[in-house]
């Protein structure tokens, strides 16, 4: 699945954050690539595919300036799934990027942050340039090649002189 | 991790079952031989290789009368690992042979039914014989071409005569 | 693909062996358990999972009296697949069991062992009891659950005594 | 293992070529990026994961104009892997892309090219800009992810002016 990349990436919608001493917005990330990856503790994908691959980028990508951003994007099994057994998943999994609950708002199974990026399960995952644009979307897992191309590409782009301004101003 | 093989199974003591119609206990067993393993949700190990192997001794012992039960073996995170979550796990990871929580009593972090074994952590198995004796205890995952030699010598051999008028006058 | 285990297991005919001080013969055999798997050096199948899994059987079993034969099959890339290369192979994938180089006699493309066990292409493999019987046959590579039950099942079986008078005398 | 990027990649030296209608010089190839790969049929590092990744790359880089390069770096047992069990291997393997035997001058084990890269055995791998320059050499496989990134970035790397004259009056 691909989009094509005049779009803005939507902001995120958190209701706790882990692995961060602040919260965080994509507007304050602008200038910086976001590798932004969706899951839920009890998806077997995600378990045995997508997190590992989160731990492979956040090796591989240690000395560059990506920020990558886990949503636990709960959808199903609400009960099941709740910040006490995220904090104690991220912690067996050793996950240590920021990871936050993607928020439920009530109107939906699906919490705020998936429906506005269109995700249609777990594992899903987004990369977001640094001038804030959406530049990919996949839902399963990609392969490692291809993902450590579309960072690396992602990464080489400087953001815009259009968009110092509006940082300065912001 | 070996043990002699005269030792009586210790008996389950478990707090809420799934995936069975009534409560198991070795005694109502007798006779048949049971693969017990233990297990946490949240660990690791577990599920990327021991809940596989199960599923896979489900598949490849199918035509027997090997009866798997699992346990699951809360020591540590007790407020992330609920039954609530328990119960999503086992749909998501299809695991649709019985399955016991391990019984908390308090007194220790560790559940009743793994201290009885002496389980040192998860995941853990033991191959109960038909005459309710313990015929082996490991703790991490066996390899598939051992389990499967022990799990079939096991179910090679009947039950002793001495075992019968036990069972008769129970 | 299962035989019936009626059936007298056809005798080995080979042009040269490897890993033995001396050739092997089924009859020579009598009394021992024989896994027999056949493949090809060239076979991506055989290298991935077969040999593998011979080298996991051989570290298994290595307390039991189960005799391993590998059987190099050739039915095709005859030029390619010599027994110099043979030779090399066994080196660098540290097979150290017995393997031999199934008879080519130039009537068919198919080796003579190969044709006589009727093997549909590489891998596969036969057990044969401590009797001389073909216990089964397996085209491609089993569950590792699966062999092992098969192989300790067959080295729980005793020879039996109409047997022993024909080794006697032979 | 990295190398400065201010060296020439060594030309290659073939004696023989698979899977190309002519044979290949870095020369010629100058303008676009090359992944060359040096394997030997019968090293199970190769087999197993270096060959995969080649694999894998064709795949992912299809789009591109990457050059991928295999170099049969043959060092040891000589006799057993040549060019005849390449092409059988090259077929079973289906690895498309073109491959070269590595000239073995008779002075060394070890042949021309890898002498040239200093390679210290197989696999080993190299990536060459568009400007011929050496970017990268590798003993062992990379994960995907690093793979990945260094050929994007040197495929996002134009060839700089200097070349063009160059390659205009060659």
């Amino acid at each position: 699945m691909e989009r094509p990349g005049h779009l803005e990436a939507p902001e995120l919608a958190v209701s706790e954050w882990f692995n961060t001493p602040a919260p965080l917005t994509l507007k304050g990330l602008r200038g910086r690539v976001v590798f932004l990856h969706s899951f839920q503790l009890l998806c077997p994908g995600c378990v045995s595919h997508a997190i590992p691959q989160v731990l492979r980028v956040e090796r591989a990508f240690a000395a560059t300036d990506l920020q990558i951003v886990g949503l636990h994007t709960v959808f199903e099994h609400h009960r099941a799934m709740t910040p006490v057994t995220l904090r104690a998943f991220l912690h067996e999994y050793r996950l240590t990027s920021p990871v936050g609950v993607d928020l439920a708002d009530g109107q939906s199974d699906s919490p705020v942050t998936m429906r506005r990026y269109g995700f249609r399960g777990t594992p899903s995952s987004a990369i977001i340039g640094r001038d804030g644009m959406l530049l990919h979307e996949a839902f399963g897992v990609e392969e490692d090649l291809v993902l450590g191309a579309r960072l690396a590409m992602a990464l080489a782009t400087q953001a815009p002189r259009s968009s110092a301004p509006e940082a300065a101003g912001g």
